[in-house]
């Protein structure tokens, strides 16, 4: 089954060409000025289109367990859901839980993902520090396919991780060639920020955003980032949400350090002004850490994003209902942490990154998909036009409109944090694997279709950081 | 005539991949996992070596009529030395003399072009303002192929212009989508030290950066930036040679402000000291603006290019001989200011960059070639390795050495201020417009075979500073 | 005629501590920790209250010439309204014409103060330079009691000094031992951002801060401070009002610089919003230069207050009637420039101050009285409590409220900028030169009764600066 | 007994005025331009000397038991040293072992500091917590006399504090209105360092710079303020030794945070090239923690002194003899950490400081007395001239030359790392309480005359800080 997408302009994360794509087997199989109709069975004509690699989600929870429920979206409706919003694969999280062998949770949530529609991934979570876990990590790295460690520095007395872990970790990484992943907030702070506003009789949501103030993540940014630096390994911020933690990367990469900054589309658009709504689930509907921010933040993440401090653009789509949500009434800390965003994501950064004029498209596409694509070593399969990689492609129509809303969406949960927002810019067509899943407004999608996708270590991207390592070894004086 | 570049390694600004690549007729005809040896008649062996695209010195002057003499390189000995260093295309400002048409001064300017043996562009510089200067600098740009404007803001009563005729320019500029090259002295500052230091009897090379330190770089860069973000044209700050400088640049971008930075090969590696050193030759030989810096700078200048505050490298390679040099002596403002690096440039980049792991070697490429294609608008046409695009490519092999010297280089200058300097990784062939100019050592070059690139207005790289010019316009408030 | 005050606490810069205050002949003649009662003839219960010395606003201008009109307090009503709202002593500037003497101006602006009824001083502004302004500054200097000279960097075709008058001020000030003030607003930006406002038809006060963002003035602020730090000139940035010029102020202090900067009580409080009001006479009365900034600039100065970076408060009080400010009906350009402050500042620093904690009490007395007196070197005989100096007091009370109306001010406008607002902690008593001037909310003033203020130049504040110089200067190579 | 300081000029922390000091009973008497000298039995000549406040010495060890040996200068020999620098009060550290009762603690060091020849007092170190330990809190505040705590966020497994001790104690210091000083360096990070280092064959003390490096100072001072600022109590980092550490200061005093910072007499000085001697006893000397730093540091300490981030100058004395230091002969991480400054920290920051224009006198004052009285809560007690205060007073001959040596010190240690140092300006006499203890390069000191400083909490300077947090309180949202 052949696949020629006609007359659109081509654009990845360095070049916009006019030209047309032919996909067979699952793979692109060329992209030229022109091809000819005949090379293939189903034309696609995307004249006023773009033709972008489908987007990469580096940042979601499939039916996580946490907080003692369950994140509502599984791998079969969430999958199907980033479809329709042009994402084509996406990277999930393992967390075992303390104690858990690394690879008995690898077991669990691979089976999990069997449903999943669209190819998918996963980072490994170091939550505890035991004999094998070392070992575990390389076994996890080279031969399970996994280069990522998530690190979590809040949710104390849970999964948190002290300096001592972090440090274990990061060492053992820098010989695997892993890389690290960072939830930056200092888990000390945060509980002791609980525990002083329940006492003093603040329980609703606006407690959520009081206990997890700006000063919190750019400490722990600024903790992991000197860690790393010092260690010699790659370091990822996940969700920057805040100006102290953006200048935390910022002023590590003015000196030259290794760090990725990752930004969330929902901090980029959704101000903490929700959490102190009357309506209690409708604030409750958007706790998640680190937690929407005053309006200040939003365009320092908006710069950054343009220029390359924060190069990655993720969701932390984690869903709860209503329901679930209500665990937390009269104690915010028990509201379970999480919101939407994995349909909407390259929707929302189009209409207001690219039509703003904040980005351009080739950094719309580095931004949700090259990058991550490149930073996990999964490049160039996915996130390219590259002859010969996985065809997942998005066929972008900028004068489409969707108006996004609970009522229309797939994501299965029965909020949406962007509820109203109309956007113009969207996916006309979603491919992935060479399959047409999304065309026209519908999804198309098969359970079981998605499929694992193994990233190796040492990805080349951070050559430079080990040649470095390498030549600054410090030598012995000798002494008389 | 069609030359295989075999078992390469082909280096691009994204990417490295195994591959070899075609040329016919003057043009990259391939690029390919495998190409038959029977597709082309000459057949280079590049294994162990790179393959990237030629470099791009966006900042050179050749007989530059200047401080009452004549820089000692011309177009001939100046496009040779760089075909030698690997550089295949150079932009050379044009000058016009207060009063002096554009027009006329492009005239001149073309006319020693004439024997070029590479590639060359020119910036136009605006050294005055006058009646027809807007629209002479819109024939520039809409007729003639040049699409940037530099501004002296040193110089003082020769070619420095103020903030008027800046922002003449600059509005001008933006009409006429062009860029704004900026060298970022303020003028007045170095007029009076030098008065300063002159009356205090320092007359030697040393006066020289004492009358130019640093902060008198910032100030200026900043000042421009300011003008250039308020205005909405982009700028581009030459030769940054300092931390106040690179700092009103990293401001700036942090604020998602549009400026491009560009470091000189000299800046890198030089440092003030040699302005101290007792022999006058030596030290004048030195003398450049803005001065080599002290050491300290120099960490700041790589770690800005490695997190892309810097994103071009340029020479500002600018030849006087001692006997030009002498005309200084007794009075250090009248040394001809201007020093070597068009042959060595990449040679330096490469050694103390990519061997180090300062950078890796897509950035190599992106600093010495790619950005400078984008920012200028002549990609993919120079700066890449895409089909159908000029065969301007380099074969370099990392294992090569060069002990750079006045004895051996080919830059028409009796100093050179890497001298002695050994470094691994050079190009063993340049290729230019299909043709080896350059093979194991040994320059083949013919006289008048380089031409002029045109270069158009509006680079698609700075289509999102435009659109949100034109989205943020104010409005006017109804009033009762 | 003998003054005690009685069981208050003595409050200056460094210390609070309970104590009494005796006052003769219009000295200080004792502050001790008991006084007994008959040694004065009339005794102030200050019980609760803290007694501290009188404001000294450096920043007004009475019935000064502007814009085609002149503003509307004169020397008798605006230091009037000084003395009720604390302030005994306020420094005006003299603005000679273009091509008017110093000298000249100087006798104009005496004879307009003949009728202040509190005590003054003058700063000079160099507006031109000519062939005896040289040897001008140095009569206003060691014959005329001016110690410190205003630069305008706005104000293009007026009073506006390019670079080159800058130097030259500068220079001969760091000769004399004069502190060099500076309005940083860049003059060019301004004029040509108005041209592009009318040019699309934004004619009301909106276009006043359109036209001065606040790049504008960090940009100017950022250049006099290098000139000045290059000179070895201590500068004095008035009305700081905005990030960016904070951050130039900041980072200059950061490297040792010697740098003063002001805020003003105005844009501590006052927002831009103003300006979009659909009120014409409301937004236009609340036309300045710098502008009122938006929001998120205040933190930053209140900020700043605390760390020192700012550390001195003035008002810039330039009254103009609602009918002057008609001028600029269908013209922003054309509306005069100025807003009131002198009666009000210290009853608001207090409150958004002292009250809410971002200040201190001895900040208070630091920030209204003492950083000025020292900067301008007329300590100790002004803002200290010092036995000998002048006995200008305020006896505050901390319970006592005031709100703040233009229908109870005694500043001669029809309209505050500050009108409503409610303050907590005001005067109870003014006392200049030993008389009391205002009691319980009724001045009791007497025209002609202030003097003016000689200040010697080379304060002592400034003394290591001028060490500084010395210690560093260059010296010339020996060569061979 | 009295004695009257003549003809000096009376320097404190904000004014420079000619006159005469009397004593009497060892409390200052009077200060005024002329005391008769019939007042006094005992009149010093003090023409063309400054007449100051006694040094306080913020940070020093006598005789501490560290790393398995104690420091060599005890109570008699420091507080003697401290004496004949001009340094009249110090305050050392109880620094309980794990487990150990502070009350406990406390009589241990009492017991120590009974021959103290100069007033002294104590920091309590909090290196552990258990149930009493907020207890023990209350009673060293509110009983003891105690109002700083100290934190070791360095040396793991012994004295370092984790994030939750560190949080206790800031809490608890709040509501005692405590002050908490920081050891700021990442234990983790340099155990992880040395343990790496000592692998790689790295045992000499080079290792021990290169297991401290400049960012591990950064990341703990930056964590401790956040927690600081986060809680609401007045945080002191001492010895900060490094630009990330300042820098981490001077960002959390632009936001306007209560921040104090302390430098080291020795940092300022000294740099990190000794540790490379090739002679081991004298690299070995150096060593201190945190250690000495690369040369470029050291401008940024000066600047930060200038500027205010940094407002205490401390040594942090603690003295071993080489025999001592032979401990870690084969492992530097045995190497007993300190080095001197007690007789030598005001010789240093006049000769270094004031001589060359970085500082004023008044700020010498600040900096080495005024202000750690003011932080510490006895002011004006010590650190001023008040009348009625202690008569700790130096009278500093700016003529006078000292050349530093371990030949001529008395300090009690083997080594001085300002060996050699010519100094001009030392003080001619020192009075402590009252009696002339040093005169003329004479110690004439009395065993146990020293007594202990009590100090209150909630010291005045801090005051706004408790407002703020009180105003700032959250609320709760009323809810439908």
């Amino acid at each position: 089954m052949s696949i020629l997408i006609k007359d659109g302009i081509l654009v990845d994360a360095n070049d916009s060409i006019k030209g047309d794509l032919l996909i067979e087997d699952g793979r692109i199989i060329k992209a030229a000025a022109k091809i000819d109709t005949s090379e293939a069975k189903q034309v696609l004509d995307a004249k006023g289109c773009y033709v972008m690699p489908g987007g990469i989600d580096p940042h979601c929870h499939m039916q996580l367990p946490f907080m003692g429920t369950v994140a509502s979206d599984d791998f079969f409706t969430g999958t199907r859901a980033a479809l329709a919003g042009g994402t084509t694969t996406q990277i999930d999280f393992i967390v075992p839980n303390p104690e858990q062998s690394m690879l008995d949770a690898l077991k669990q949530w691979s089976g999990w993902a069997e449903k999943a529609c669209a190819d998918y991934s996963f980072h490994m979570a170091v939550t505890w520090w035991g004999d094998k876990t070392a070992a575990e990590m390389d076994e996890i790295v080279n031969k399970q396919g996994i280069n990522s460690f998530k690190h979590f520095m809040a949710y104390k007395n849970a999964i948190m991780v002290n300096d001592e872990i972090m440090m274990n970790s990061f060492i053992q990484s820098r010989e695997l060639g892993a890389i690290c992943l960072i939830h930056a907030e200092n888990g000390e702070l945060v509980a002791r920020k609980q525990e002083e506003l329940l006492a003093q009789g603040i329980t609703g949501p606006e407690g959520h955003p009081l206990s997890r103030p700006p000063e919190v993540e750019g400490e722990a940014a600024n903790r992991a980032i000197v860690f790393a630096d010092e260690v010699g390994v790659p370091v990822y911020i996940v969700h920057t949400s805040c100006k102290p933690a953006v200048e935390a990367i910022s002023r590590a990469r003015r000196k030259g350090m290794c760090v990725i900054g990752e930004a969330l589309i929902g901090h980029l658009l959704v101000d903490e002004s929700v959490y102190w709504n009357e309506d209690w689930e409708f604030a409750a509907a958007h706790v998640m850490s680190p937690p929407f921010r005053a309006k200040g933040h939003q365009e320092v993440l908006w710069d950054s994003i343009n220029n390359g401090d924060l190069s990655v653009l993720g969701t932390d789509h984690c869903v709860f209902m209503h329901k679930q949500k209500a665990n937390g009434k009269g104690d915010f800390t028990k509201i379970p942490n999480g919101t939407n965003g994995l349909q909407d994501r390259m929707h929302l950064f189009w209409n207001f990154g690219v039509n703003t004029g904040r980005i351009n498209m080739n950094q719309f596409v580095a931004l949700t998909s090259t990058n991550a694509a490149r930073i996990f070593n999964m490049y160039p399969q996915k996130g390219s036009l590259i002859e010969g990689t996985d065809a997942d492609v998005v066929v972008w129509d900028p004068k489409a409109e969707r108006t996004i809303s609970v009522k229309e969406h797939l994501q299965n949960v029965d909020f949406n944090v962007f509820e109203g927002t109309k956007v113009t810019g969207i996916n006309r067509w979603t491919i992935a694997n060479g399959k047409i899943v999304f065309a026209d407004g519908k999804a198309n999608v098969e359970e079981g279709a998605g499929k694992f996708v193994a990233r190796k270590p040492f990805a080349p991207m951070f050559d430079n950081l080990r040649t470095r390592v390498k030549v600054r070894q410090p030598q012995a004086v000798a002494r008389r």
